[in-house]
């Protein structure tokens, strides 16, 4: 048995998976009793292929990493050129659409076309960016239902870290009445380093020259990211259907030495807390910073990490700590979305 | 459709676990498609009930919390009493059995072999209790398999917490290097007082005095509690087939003031850490005190929490925190193996 992946976007997080995959196909072929085969990669700018009975990893990887392109990879009998990303969904043979194209966030697009086009075609879409899922998350697993596909997200948040699967299928059965969250690597950061005694802007400063700084500083800096990562969170975890303006969102751009040092005093830390709780019919969400004690899990996570804490009713308040992002993390998000589809899991 | 249980011990856990059934019995009827009944409890001292039907569980929870005993649980048609635990594993109608009988910790007895007797009358065993798990693994997971039945053991490490099932499930496709755990309650509770300033034998009556030590506090102080749940983890996780006592074990009864404050003024923290490593053929098991960095995610659990740290290759370091022994907590662990096993999930 195949199953058949067209990936539409061959970037970081594209190249990671195959790369992942390239170097341990045969433990997965083995596990799955199945072998995932890539049949089509279309990318705006380094160029599509498509080939029904599958595109050579090792090949993939070489070409794209010589020549930051798709063309000089060798022609084969059977091989397909130039297909935009719609063409792809609708005519290859593709099982499965990853949808890894560089999205704007704010609109969701391409991607949202590109979901709705999938599911229509009856293949299952498995894709790592937050944007279209905070922003339209009911009506595309509605659509992912009716057309009887599956629609994973996990690399949304926390990448390949189970922020989404863990509860869902490891916690079912409790009340979850509470998640709070460190949801963006690039605040926390610039958090650590202020206790360290850098002012705000040294921190920012450092926190971009590393390169943890999002394209749009704002995003991170500002709580933006954090809004859609708790809305994502809300939506899949707490079944609440709310959209990302109704979340309260605050940054941390306002915070100085004098508010750390004052923590401090009181045996606090500052994070950027996302958070979201139900009770009874009132929701509350919201992102902003908060002195949380030195004794909460959340506050002893430091640097990019960040972190989630789910109230549970039954089994407690568990808290999971991992990366928020990279290439190899965000890559096996990708692929362990995959395995459930393949292994029929939620 | 129903899924019938017969439990073998009544104490905290299978009373804990039936409130749930009853509490939330509904929605779990809904979420699985699927009832689950208890056909038969049979413990030691308070008695044994069974019927093919089910019995009825508030009147279950009222009968032994009024008496202590199942002994005036009403008569009805069909209504068995007095077997014994091999004669309900044998002679009932169970498809799962709820092993949670009082069970020596050092000979794993008798749920190990309440384990074997109900693999080979093709019945699942759910279990909570680490003796057995540890000290048999091997034996009893491939007598599963034989017999075509399952093995739930999520509660053996951090009750409700999903250390097990969440790296199994959701991090599969990981090579997982490390495992480094807080898996003792009463030894982090012990040294977080110790960094209060308390003395060691002062914060090991504070923590006796509020049940937090185990029936005997050895097997916690010294380390052996731990050695059980690293040798389940290496086990289950890594499929390494060590048993207990080929891993490394010390205490923390040496561990002094002058110690906590040599590690505070290093930025240090001590933790009893179990941890396991796979380097190539080289494997590294042991249990001991670590005097570990401030920003180290496990350094921040404080109190009787527990936390286990995998190091996967590619998913990155994920930390998982929760609680590791409670009523409600080790009843949802119960819990989430039946709904896993009915839904022939992993």
């Amino acid at each position: 048995m195949t199953h058949k992946v067209a990936l539409l976007g061959f970037g970081v997080v594209g190249q990671g998976f195959v790369e992942i995959l390239e170097e341990r196909g045969d433990f997965i072929s083995d596990l799955l009793n199945e072998e995932i085969k890539i049949v089509a990669i279309s990318d705006i700018k380094k160029g599509s292929l498509y080939h029904p009975e599958g595109l050579n990893l090792s090949k993939l990887i070489e070409t794209v990493s010589q020549t930051g392109s798709l063309d000089a990879y060798p022609d084969t009998s059977g091989l397909i050129r130039g297909w935009d990303s719609f063409q792809t969904i609708q005519e290859s043979n593709a099982d499965t659409v990853v949808e890894i194209t560089f999205t704007d966030v704010k609109t969701g697009q391409p991607a949202i076309d590109h979901c709705k086009l999938a599911f229509k075609n009856k293949k299952n879409v498995v894709m790592s960016n937050k944007g279209p899922v905070s922003l339209a998350y009911q009506e595309l697993a509605e659509l992912a239902k009716t057309n009887g596909v599956r629609w994973g997200v996990e690399g949304t948040v926390m990448s390949g870290t189970p922020s989404l699967r863990m509860p869902i299928v490891s916690l079912v059965g409790n009340n979850i009445t509470e998640i709070r969250g460190i949801l963006n690597g690039t605040t926390n950061y610039i958090l650590t380093k202020m206790e360290e005694g850098l002012s705000y802007t040294e921190a920012l400063v450092e926190a971009q020259s590393l390169g943890y700084a999002e394209a749009d500083p704002i995003s991170d800096i500002e709580g933006y990211d954090a809004q859609y990562k708790i809305t994502i969170l809300a939506n899949l975890i707490m079944n609440i259907p709310i959209k990302r303006e109704g979340v309260e969102r605050k940054g941390i751009s306002h915070l100085t030495q004098q508010d750390i040092q004052w923590a401090k005093s009181e045996g606090k830390r500052w994070k950027l807390i996302a958070e979201c709780s139900k009770n009874g019919d009132e929701v509350v969400t919201k992102v902003g910073p908060r002195a949380i004690p030195i004794n909460d899990p959340l506050a002893g996570v430091m640097g990019v990490q960040n972190a989630i804490t789910y109230n549970c009713d039954l089994a407690g308040q568990i808290t999971l700590i991992g990366p928020g992002a990279g290439k190899n993390e965000t890559g096996f998000s990708i692929l362990i979305d995959l395995i459930n589809i393949i292994r029929g899991q939620l």
